[in-house]
């Protein structure tokens, strides 16, 4: 069920039934020459969604900015504070939760809002006592690390990644653009916290670790499919 | 120029001639049996795609959660506490200043996002001295109010509002359903600041201040167009 | 009854027969030549103390700074940041709630504490789920708008206004000094949210929307009883 | 110099000469049958006020709220969270820094705003760098130590003080009322922070390490006057 | 350098040559039966002072309670909300920062800790712009896993891990305990954010995803001074 | 019972016969030339340690970080934000109080915590209301000050004192190296709160208040000795 579009006597419903939720969250942030801002919303939006329509889950609005630092230094990136991000998550945690959802699954497209959301989570729990809430990023799908080897490269990358651009423009109802099939420089060491000014001298073409040249926009359309399956078999094992 | 949709270097670009930037801000709230939960989301997201598409001015993606309080007694609504709002407003103006967006408009759908956004805004002027930001609803845009009587009737309500459920269905490519034309009991005064607990209360069926008899589909659409205009010209204005 | 000079035993027996609190709240910011920096705390301080006299409703001591971004540029304003004073609103109503005060009103002199007053309020209701909170500037009582109107003008304005200057000096047990009969440019519109540095350049002389021309002592005092009267029925009807 | 009647243009001239300001902070607590709720902010208000007219100095209003944590067992009292309380002192202090106030002085009427004030200079300090700022109590100022012993008794107490009781009736314009002499219990250790409920337990009267049998109206007026001067020499001291 | 026993001055005569400090962070939380409360402390404090000695880098004193939210359910544990870590965070990374060090590196010993404290860098980047900041737990310095799975098992494990039950006794100077060699219940998944009431539910005894059975202290011993090669390989990288 | 080293078991089992808790606090800031950067750490971290030892009281690992704003211009200090250190007393104060402890006593080696642990404290009472909490100082103890008269001289100073000099060195296992014995300029006043410029402008020595001729090594240690003697009696009287 898409929230955006039902009704709240259609939310009481399905309450009856299921407890379960899926919270979209992506970034508004540069993707270079090769995706466009809103990339890493749009991929899970649409995975959601159309989990959404194959299972029933409930489906709310996506967070449709994240915490960007890193990215800064490219016009069109707004980033939010931890601290604000943590908030919102808390927040809607909260809100979901005193309609008595339990399950609650914070879907997403963008790896820098892992620790924000994680937070703002554990903040929640204090009010949310007996939630299942969950943080996981689509390519921690289970099998997707897999498919994704199979299908494109040993390593999709960090940023900018093969993955999200063979999906993204195929989500969007576009064609492909034309750009540099790029190999950027290596991503950064795990440990590592980017600040926007390294960013900038280290990836001054916005991207790390990927290489462009294993895209490919038919393989976008499988890839995504096959995260659709995904999450519906994930959020299945949850519910058994 | 839709943000979400665009890639870094084209915001440089628009960016050489123009620094007004649009951001809708709705909600995640009841309205009754007349109108989606987010309602209030959906008009301001596509009125100022609308416009973006017809001047060219720059939108972000919404802001899709909002101070929603007095509604939480509903299922499905989701509330932020207004200093999640505030710093939400403050992170989004200043990273749009850091990139030389000055005229920054927040376009709200909801009521209830006015204190919270106008707070975070007033905090942003500390780093965007120079910017000039703003907080309007689409009920405010100039000539909205005699339309609004001209069209449908003297005043079209406070929440679940004549005009929104007009509107709405025919934005989302929805037939509008059936529901019952319920006469809501009389808006909050002014100064009454309503909790979730005496919204219950005071108005079971959800909406205040509206009689739905007046909701018209057909009217909605020419509603719709002329806000479009009227917020061209709005900002047609503003860069003069 | 004056808190401030009260007795806690006497706040008990209070209780037993009464719930309902005024707060006066106003700011320390420049009103041109025309008025003093405190000119919006001393007119609700004011207009509560002669109401608490007259029905005996309890009144607490005034909130004297309030949010003032737009005035910083001239010397001896001080301004709250937004989350400050929501804070301060929020203790102040949740320490009165404890005590078994439910109708909490915030009686205003100045317009820019509204977003605030507001955010703390709603963020209070988690405490005081069942309190009636309100916030009221004293130009939206009952009739005054229409006696504003009669006594002076179509519309006395946005800062500086014609009727607190024609009642601040009265109610100072002073003298109306000599000052330029100055009519200030137009008021911003509705939607603008204006910086310091802005307020500076567009209204160098301080006020906002009003001409002075129309200022009037005798008129002010006349004014002041009207006041007086309004919010003591505002208050009647709140009880009954 | 008093701030609340005075004009922007004529703080613009006192900076000329002067960069001192004084601040009263009190508090809005119970203080048994002896003292009004209001009594710790009468006090230094009427302080700051002689001080200021004897010799010229800025007094701002009042923060008439304080931390009153241990006292709210007692109907009247309001307290602020101590992080309130510091960030109005932060604020307070960052706005008069910035129009050229460099020896900013919180003169305290209430012991419990000792902490959150002092948080609020030390933060406040980031952006006053070259500002000398103050907190004190008016029992600090030199020489009121003694004073008091030879006046008083050698202890006038914690909470509900000899001291206290004798000025502020007479300050208030009122004839001292009858309460009975009481004995209060010892003040608290000072190692120990004590919660509202231990409070009322500890202390069910309100007050705390004063004999009320040294109250006297009369030397309540010396006293306060040597207050006043001890004010006086102390701004002196500073400016020298 | 070990900063606790050094002189302000011996900081300023490391600055002219390095700029590299280090900060061990861990916790106070329950081992279950096979290891002390600040298991996670002592073991980076250790780790790093055995590294500083080497090698001379400035190591701070420990940064000794973390978030430990899921292990509350067990007398002894303090948790920190992670809004506390990361401000915690924050402010030892500006404060360092101002007065000359750039590689200011956290390592850490307690899984929790990550998203705290790197919201905590993350936010202090706007004051530390050319910083290089990172968060990196001793698990995951290079050659670690790989000598883990040599000297004990496959996977040590996610809480009462294997390895720092075998190196933590010898680091108190103790002989380790008997204890039940259990094997607790797998880790939970990496999604899953596990609230204090659900940690108790599934892993009553305290540990999850290790096997007791492989503790070895004699290996401990081993793999620690494995551990500080490590530590010192890494910074003389990032000193290259 | 040391925390560090215990099982979460020994801490259930503590809390069958005793309720207290002890807290060291302390800082990392500059001591001139005679002491090192985590002094007000070192003393009280052994203070606690030796009277745990020997009465049994539970004693926490250290705060090791404290508000030392003033000190900040001089290498090696880490300063907390005031709002930082209260959040992190007020999270301690929370935990220990939910495992069941309510005598929970921060001992401070450093003066500039007194507020911010004081403000956390206070704001944890609404969690643990019948908790009884306290901040103190070591020199505060009971009889400290007569102690300190008679073995070293009247006053020992405000920082870089005469006392916490005589003691560090021996409680770290160094021999006291050799610096001059300066006399530092008299201490601010109480009521004045010094920023780090002028610290550094005052103090350019680092000290305030002491005369360092009065450092002995042999007196520190009969000093020490004495310390851990008043805070066992402190504790007794406390249980009594």
């Amino acid at each position: 069920m898409i929230l955006a579009g039902a009704l709240t006597r259609e939310v009481t419903e399905y309450l009856r039934n299921s407890n379960t939720v899926l919270i979209p969250v992506g970034s508004l942030e540069q993707h270079g020459e090769a995706a466009p801002l809103a990339c890493d919303t749009i991929i899970p939006v649409r995975l959601c969604a159309a989990a959404g329509m194959k299972n029933g889950t409930a489906v709310t609005p996506a967070v449709t900015f994240g915490m960007s630092e890193n990215h800064m230094e490219f016009p069109g990136t707004v980033t939010l504070q931890p601290s604000t991000l943590s908030a919102l998550a808390r927040d809607i945690s909260v809100s979901l939760y005193s309609h008595g959802f339990r399950k609650i699954i914070f879907l997403s497209g963008h790896g820098g809002n892992r620790s924000p959301i994680t937070d703002g989570i554990m903040e929640a729990y204090e009010n949310c006592p007996d939630a299942d809430m969950r943080y996981i990023a689509y390519w921690e799908l289970p099998g997707v690390r897999k498919k994704q080897q199979e299908l494109f490269c040993q390593d999709p990358g960090y940023h900018v990644t093969v993955t999200e651009v063979s999906m993204v423009w195929h989500l969007m109802g576009r064609q492909m653009p034309l750009f540099e099939r790029v190999k950027f420089p290596p991503e950064p060491a795990t440990s590592s916290l980017i600040s926007r000014h390294r960013w900038k001298e280290l990836y001054p073409d916005g991207g790390a670790g990927s290489d462009l040249k294993y895209v490919s926009g038919e393989k976008g359309e499988v890839f995504f499919d096959f995260l659709v399956n995904s999450l519906c078999l994930y959020l299945e094992a949850l519910n058994r």
